[in-house]
């Protein structure tokens, strides 16, 4: 018995088959059936995946099978697993942010969106954030911190800022920095910034969207998001709902810091996230007795990591005492050095903003 | 018109609300109907809560203001809302944990489990937990250690480990490090250490809750829980679903590391579990060209959030580049120091670890 099931009519049924997480376009115009044979009763259809352990594969396949079978009966199917090549995967992700997007409150207009990232805590990442955000702003930029970090934010203690944002008709208000830097952070919104943040994370995304979305920004030149240590929902939230332009990935010179970065690094490159380059924070340290140079966390792995993911390391930061010390102060604005300049010069370059006019 | 409904009848009403997540008990068991005034038509009912925040609060109230509804018609009810007593918060939480606790396998005996925390990260929580694991292996006590950190775990690098874990009759086996130290963690399922863990809050939980559940820990006196930083799935998880004797906060000199560790110090206490001291890591710097002491993050903060919390500072350790330099060469149960050795006396008396007479 043949059963006459046409490639054509396959593909159709497949067209049929909605994304479970994108919920506006099918599996054939994401790119996710490159190929399907017909042989007899016998299909072979190619599931490309982005990444081949993406969580929801099994609901794919079971998806794919049923759209068959309700075709005819009796078919046998196969069902190939591959991943997708790298342009496939850049226009899968850009189809899944556009779904997961949300909107800036209107009257906002945000130029560049620069993630700062390590995977890995405690190696800068909030430090570096203010330090960027300080030195643009020196420039002339205009320039604003989300703070991405529910559950241990830094940005407010290191900006000294503590104000109780308000609303208006525009939105709710970020907190403006000594030097007009525009801050929001979930401990402005907190009675007492020892008091824990104990959310699951559906509540942490939603907080983290909020920020991007109910705050009103205003006009920036750039905004940085300060994003927690790890690869799970607030992560995966920053990168698949805001318009992201690249990552600044945060690392220490140890190995064991490095191979968590890599992980980080790994996510955004899955994401088809652009990497800014690489920032080695706490390099070494110069004794300010004897003027040694202290290698503090072994010899650097950062050019290792670099290489790997095809960017460069913006630079190499010693630990200055002074910088944990004007955190604590709320001083974070007033620290300058010549290292930090040319990290903030190529910082500029790679993310190409554009200097401007009127300031 | 009276309606005649008595304060026995709606404490009844009450007895029939189950908790949502405490599914084995309702209301007035747990504690949280401590009065209820009729007086004609009006009823005050005050709804007891572990703290005011808990995110079903309005899921609570609705479902004693539905189950006063069914009693009568025209019933006015007023729902006052109070924070339980400290005594009635154990209680509340032991039945919580009662309801959420995971069993290990059989044949399994864990004597005591302590965790390792901070909320901040790269303070040394790892590098810590490594450091006591060994330190009491070395004493003769039978040690493990669950690498609860799934998407930055640093264990199996500082220990050296690669092995995949196999599976036996008796659940999967931990992996032993040299010194017979069973440990378990994401990574030693990755087929490469750099691969990212993109996982949501639920899938951590699980993969926390399993790496108690499945794996066949045999007979250990001490299992010690390397938590991520934050207070969010992970912690949340491993304080209600493991049975916890207590948690050994990690900190460093810096107020702003401070600050995020209070808010796991006031979630540990929130949830009633008990504090067995701070660790202050990266306390200072000895030059190893002139020996000068250093102070890298600033003035120590650990005895203020000590006192804060009724628990005591156990010790300052040092920042020695060699434990970083063990750390990446897998090393790390090589490493002794006099301090240490007092930290772990102190971890000892405070958990209450017996002496064991056949080692």
């Amino acid at each position: 018995m043949t059963l006459h099931i046409s490639q054509k009519e396959v593909f159709q049924a497949m067209r049929q088959i909605k994304h479970p997480e994108i919920k506006s376009r099918n599996l054939v115009e994401l790119g996710m059936i490159p190929t399907v044979i017909v042989q007899g009763d016998r299909i072979n259809i190619t599931l490309a995946l982005p990444s081949l352990d993406v969580p929801i594969k099994q609901e794919l396949i079971d998806m794919v099978k049923q759209a068959v079978a309700g075709l005819a009966e009796g078919l046998q199917v196969e069902i190939d697993l591959t991943e997708m090549g790298e342009a496939q995967k850049v226009v899968f992700h850009n189809a899944f942010r556009a779904e997961m997007q949300v909107m800036p409150k209107s009257g906002v207009r945000i130029r560049h969106v620069l993630a700062v990232m390590s995977g890995k805590g405690g190696v800068g990442k909030s430090s570096i954030t203010a330090l960027l955000a300080s030195e643009l702003r020196r420039r002339g930029f205009k320039v604003g911190v989300l703070d991405a970090d529910i559950t241990g934010p830094s940005i407010p203690k290191m900006f000294g800022t503590h104000q109780q944002p308000e609303g208006g008709s525009e939105g709710i208000q970020p907190i403006a920095s000594r030097n007009g830097i525009k801050l929001m952070s979930i401990n402005f919104l907190l009675p007492d910034e020892n008091q824990p943040v104990v959310w699951r994370g559906p509540l942490i995304s939603r907080a983290i969207q909020q920020f991007w979305s109910e705050i009103a920004w205003g006009n920036l030149d750039v905004l940085f998001v300060d994003l927690p240590p790890g690869t799970s929902d607030a992560s995966l939230t920053v990168m698949q709902s805001l318009p992201l332009d690249g990552i600044i990935l945060v690392t220490s010179p140890q190995d064991l810091a490095g191979m968590v970065v890599r992980k980080a690094a790994n996510m955004a490159a899955g994401l088809s996230i652009k990497l800014i380059g690489i920032v080695e924070n706490m390099s070494y340290l110069l004794c300010p007795e004897c003027g040694a140079k202290i290698n503090l966390f072994g010899a650097s792995h950062a050019g290792y990591t670099a290489e790997r993911f095809g960017t460069s390391v913006l630079g190499y930061l010693p630990l200055d005492p002074l910088i944990s010390t004007l955190c604590d102060e709320g001083n974070i604005e007033i620290y300058q050095s010549e290292i930090f300049k040319g990290i903030t010069n190529l910082v500029i370059g790679q993310a190409q903003i554009e200097e401007r006019e009127e300031k």
